[in-house]
């Protein structure tokens, strides 16, 4: 295949607006929603695992191991979509708090937090003792807390 | 400490309806947003490369190798979401065209089409055969076009 044809391949499939996106600064509103997105994936990942821990849900260990891996990832997405240029943000709407650009060191240390409860997790999940397991999911939420608690506004 | 209190604590910490959410059948509404959340960061993830393929920003093998390990994370996020419950969704703005659940034998093969070739990529991004990694990043961007094709409405 002559390199014309695959460039006009990609170009055809990838027509989205990706590039565009990628090679522009990001807009703003692109980032917030970007973060908005890996925070969204993170409760859907996550809420299982605090029913099990709750003893709300049958305990799953399966499920806890691959969620664990899942959160694992996505604990690495959200934190570059809080760049300075989404802190006046106003066309998304955003629960963020200007204490994050106020405070960045310790909005970093709470993202290593909770990045560092979720390894935890990740390797207590693969042994067999379910009430350290739960235990770690409950340290992992109250990460999760604990940065809410500081850089987002109240939920209703 | 007592399981009552560590209980508390961690009610506390996740009380952000993870919980309730988890336990319910996930709303149609729900599942559509998580859907399109991981959508949205395969984009995130995804266009970058693709510039990347087309000669459009400079090639970052950290880069690719990343963001590859993360769309084969990713590439596994969306599908649950489209549950039959959302057919009909129309609270949320959503492409999903009526042949993911006519067809969904085909919508299926797509899907793994999607997840084969990002193995893929993951595979060769380890590699230092940039062009090989430039054509497998153009699969990659075929495999997205082709699901799209079929079961998405069209973008303006």
């Amino acid at each position: 295949m002559s390199k014309k044809v695959w460039f006009a391949g990609v170009s055809l499939a990838i027509g989205m607006g990706y590039v565009a996106g990628a090679l522009a600064q990001a807009k703003p509103e692109v980032l917030v929603k970007q973060r908005q997105a890996a925070m969204t994936l993170q409760g859907k990942y996550y809420g299982p695992l605090a029913a099990m821990a709750q003893g709300k849900a049958p305990y799953n260990k399966d499920t806890v191991e691959r969620n664990a891996e899942y959160l694992s990832v996505l604990d690495k997405m959200p934190w570059d979509g809080f760049a300075e240029s989404t802190k006046d943000e106003k066309s998304v709407k955003t629960a963020a708090l200007p204490a994050i650009w106020k405070d960045g060191d310790k909005f970093k240390q709470a993202q290593k937090n909770f990045q560092d409860e979720v390894s935890k997790l990740v390797q207590v999940s693969k042994g067999g003792d379910e009430a350290a397991v739960k235990a770690q999911i409950g340290a992992v939420g109250k990460a999760c807390g604990a940065c809410h608690g500081d850089f987002r506004e109240k939920q209703q």
